[in-house]
C-alpha cells in the first residue's frame, strides 16, 4: 500500500499547492491512501468545513488537526457529521467529533488514522500513550485493520521520538506535525513502523512558521502584539512523508516529500518512474 | 570561505564519529573552519576539558555549548582558559567564560562565534534578540569580522525562524541547534544568510534524542524516573550544515550533512569531487 | 465534626513541629480528623516509611502527597501496605499506591480523602477535574462518605479556584497545597464546600518555600546549581485550614491555622475555649 | 511614613471599591503614599488613562503594572504622559514609559517605585535580579529616596522569595502581585524589608481570579474556549499590604488589608484608633 502523509497545511498559500499538486501525486505515484493535517489551513488557525471538503475533493482520505483543531468554532458542529475529520484523542470525554477512526481507501483497505497531542511544552491533554494503547486494543494491526496511521501532533523531540518507539510494530506510520519544520530524519524502526519526527507545515517558508515574519520578528523583540498574525501568502511548499507498506500495514520504505517553494525538493526515489 | 558545523555530539558515540571523520572531512572538502556543539559531549551532560582538546585535535576550530553547558562543574574553570569554548552569551553578567568571541582560521580569517540560548519553553535568560544586537555593533560582519556564526540553542521553530531574519544580511549562518534532530529546511535567506532550524544531534539516532530509549518511555508512561539517563552507544550519525562564503561572508551555497548510523546520508554537492 | 488539614510539611523542622503541636491541638480542639500533606517531609523531598508513621503517631489520620510523592523511592514499596497514606489520584493506571480511600476516623465517620495533581504549570497528568468526578460518582458525599476533603496540589490560583466550584457541594473541603505559602482566601462557597486556595507548607519560613535560601538566591541570579537545595532549620511555622461540619459533612465554618515560627498566628475562633 | 499598596484591580468591581474605600483610608489611617496596581482594572485587561486617573483622584499617588500592562493598546501612548504609571522595568529597551520613578509624596518624601515581572511561568523578559540591581544602584534607599516599594509581579513563590532576600535591607517593602489571591505570610525580614509574597486581587472574589468563573470552569473541563472572560460584577474586597516605616525608609510594621467582599477583613492595627 502507498501512503502519503502531509503536515499542517497554512492558509492560503498551503491550500493552493494541495489543490494543484495532490491530485497529481495521486495520480503519478498512484496512492493508496492521503491524509492531510489540516488544523491551520482557514486563516492559520483551523479549520472550515469548505476547506476540509476541499483536501478530500483534491485526493486527501482524511484530514487530521491538532491544537488548533478548534480555532474556527464551527468544526465543533460539522465534526460530527464528517467521519474523515480527525481530531486529538486525547481531548476530554464529550469533545465533539473522532479521535481516530477507521477509513476505506479506495482499495477497500481499512487504515486506522488517529491523531494525539503531546503535552510537553504544550496545553495538557490525557496522556497519549495510555490514549494509543486503548485505541491499538480496539483496533490491531493486520485484525481490526489493515494499515494505521498516527499523527503525533507535538512540540518536544523527545516525547515524540519515545512515542515512536512505544507503538513500534503496532502501526504502520508514526508522524510529528506541530512545529512546521520538516526533520531529515525519517527511518524504519527495528519492528518496522515508519517513523519520523516533524512533516513540515504545507506552506511558504519565507515565513516564521508560516505566518508573515513582521509581526512575529517585533513580539520576539518588543514583547508586544502590534497586529494580527497573517499567514504568509508566497509559493508553498508541500511537505510530507511517503511509505510503502507491506501486506501486514509494516513499512518496506519511507521517504520525505517537499515540492515547490523555497526548500530542496524531495521525492520518493522508490515511487519515481513506477 | 568553506564552514561546517556539527549539531550536539552526545556521549562515547558522538564522540567516536567526531574522531573517526571529521579530519577526513576536514582534508576532503578543503574547510576552512569548523565549528562543533559539545553541550552534551561528556557522558550527555555537558563538556570536558579533555573532550573539549579532543574536538579541536580533530580538527574543530571552536566548540559551542548550550542549557547543558556547565553540567560537568569543571567547566565553569576551564572555559577561562579555553578562548575557542563559547558559551551562551545570554547567561547572567558574571558567568565564566565567553559567549562570542573571534577566533582566527588557519587561512586568517577571522570568524565571529556567537552562542545563545532562546527563551521559548526553556529556562529563561536575558533577551537572544538583544544580545546578537550587541554583538554584531560590536562586531559587523565585513568589519570586524569575515564570517560570523550563530548557534542558536533554542526549542521553538517560531523563535529559530524569528531570529534567523532579525539577523539576515548581518551574519554567514544562523543554525539552531538543541532538538537534536536536523531539519530539512536549510537555505540562503534574502539577504543572504545561510539558516537552518536544527543542525540535527551527532550520536545514536536509535535513542531519544540520543539517550537510551527505555528510561525515556518508561518516564513518560509512568510519570517517574526509574533510572538515570545514559548516552546510547550504538553507531552515530554525525549530523550538520555546510556553508560556502563569499569574499563578504555571505552564503553561496548551503547543504545538510549527515554522515553515519541510521540516517539518509547527506554531503554538500558543491564540495564533491573539487 | 472537626477536621484539620496540615499543608506540606518541610524537612526536620517542619516534622518537629507536628510531633511538638499536633497531640495538644487534637486534644484541645477536640479534633475528629487530621490529613497533613508529607511530600516534602523526607528531607524536602519525599517521605519515608518511619515519617508516615511519625505523623500517624502524632495524630495524623491520614497522609497526602503531591508531585514528590515518589522523590524516595521507597514510597512506591511501603504505599502499597499503608491505606492512610494517599498519593495523587491522577497518575497514569498502575502507579502503585490510592490516589483516594475512605479512611475511619475514630467516631467511626467515613472520611474520603483524595489527593490530585493540577496541571497548569506542572508536569502534565491526566484530567484533575475528570478524575475527581470519578471519585465523587463512586463516593458521594453523604451517600459514600460522612466527609469527603481534597487536597488539590497545584501551583495556578486560577486553577484551584475553578476546582474549588467544580465540586462545591460536593465535597466537605477543597484544600490547595503547592506553593509553600498560606492565603488568606478561606472561606465557604454558595454550595457549602470550605475553600482555601493554598494551606501553606508547615516549616522554616525564613527560607525559599522551606528550603536554605542562600542556594535558591544563587539559582536565580546565577542560572547555576552550586549546591543541592537542603531544607530550612529554623524554627517551624505550622501550616493549615479548620473546618468544622456538618451532619452532611457540609462546612459551618472554616479558618487558617498559623502557629510557632515566623508568620502571625492564627486560631480557628470557633473552637477557642470550647 | 505611612504605605499602603492596594494588589491587582480588576474590572468595574475593583474600581468602584477603590473609589468608595480609598479616599477614606487615605485621611483615617493618615497614609503618605497610596499604589494601587492597576493591570487588570480596565474589563479585567490592561489600563485606560481615564482608569488611571480615577485611581490617581481617589488617592493613589502611584498606579503598577504587571504582564497586562499593555492590554489596552492606549497605554503605550498615555504612559508617556504620565509619570507616576509604572510599567515592568524588564521589559526591552525601547519600551515606552518608565519601569522604575522617584514620586514625591504630599509631605515631600521621595519614594522610589519599580514595577518588576518575574520569569518563572511567565513570558521571559530580562533578569529581574540584575534590573532591581540597577535602579537600587541608581537610587539607593536612604541616600536616593526615602522609602523604596517593589511591585515583583510574578507566579512562582520560590522566585519571590529569593527576590525579597535579594533586596532585604535595601528596599522598604518587596509586595508580590498577580496570582490575585492574598497571601498570609507578610512579615519583616531580617534587615527589615517588609515582605508579602501576594497582595491579592481588588476585585470580586466569587470568581476565578476576579472573572466570571462559568467559563474558566468550562475551559478547564472542556479544553475550549467559549466566550470571553469577563470580570466578575459581585462586591469586591480591596486587598493589599499596610506599612509603617521609620526615619530610614526600612519597617517598622506590616499588615495585611481585606476590606469589604467575601474575605475575612484584615485592618493593621497598628493604625487603628490613632
Ligand atoms: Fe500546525
Ligand atoms: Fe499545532
Ligand atoms: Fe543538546
Ligand atoms: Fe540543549
Ligand atoms: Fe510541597
Ligand atoms: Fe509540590
Ligand atoms: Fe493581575
Ligand atoms: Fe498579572
Amino acid at each position: 500500500m502507498r501512503l502519503l502523509f502531509i503536515g499542517d497545511v497554512v492558509g492560503r498559500a498551503g491550500r493552493s499547492i494541495i489543490s494543484a499538486e495532490l491530485p497529481k501525486l495521486r495520480a503519478e505515484w498512484g496512492l493508496d491512501f492521503v491524509i492531510v493535517n489540516g488544523e491551520n489551513a482557514a486563516g492559520g488557525f483551523g479549520i472550515t468545513e469548505a476547506v476540509c471538503d476541499e483536501f478530500l475533493a483534491a485526493g486527501a482520505d482524511c484530514v487530521t488537526l491538532g491544537n488548533h483543531a478548534f480555532d474556527q468554532r464551527d468544526a465543533l458542529v460539522f465534526i460530527a457529521r464528517q467521519p474523515r475529520l480527525i481530531r486529538p484523542v486525547n481531548y476530554p470525554r464529550g469533545t465533539p467529533g473522532r479521535g481516530a477512526n477507521l477509513i476505506e481507501a479506495a482499495s477497500g483497505a481499512r487504515v486506522l488514522v488517529v491523531n494525539v497531542l503531546g503535552r510537553v511544552f504544550m496545553d495538557a491533554l490525557d496522556d497519549p500513550f495510555a490514549a494509543i494503547e486503548r485505541e491499538l486494543e480496539a483496533c490491531p494491526l493486520g485484525v481490526g485493520c489493515d494499515a494505521a496511521v498516527v499523527d503525533f501532533h507535538a512540540e518536544a523531540s523527545s516525547e515524540k521520538q519515545a512515542f515512536g518507539y512505544f507503538v513500534d510494530g503496532r502501526v504502520s506510520l508514526v508522524v510529528g506535525t506541530h512545529t512546521h519544520v520538516p526533520t531529515a530524519d525519517c527511518r524504519i524502526l527495528a519492528q518496522r513502523t515508519a517513523y519520523m519526527t516533524d512533516a513540515g507545515m504545507t506552506g511558504d517558508y519565507d515565513s516564521v512558521i508560516g505566518m508573515d515574519k513582521e509581526e512575529p520578528v517585533r513580539r520576539f523583540t518588543t514583547k508586544l502584539p502590534t497586529s494580527r498574525f497573517e499567514p504568509a501568502s508566497g509559493p508553498a511548499t508541500l511537505c510530507g512523508v511517503a511509505v510503502e507498506l507491506d501486506g501486514q500495514g509494516l513499512a518496506l520504505a519511507v521517504a520525505p516529500v517537499r515540492i515547490g517553494g523555497r526548500l530542496a525538493e524531495a521525492r520518493p526515489g522508490f515511487w519515481q518512474g513506477s
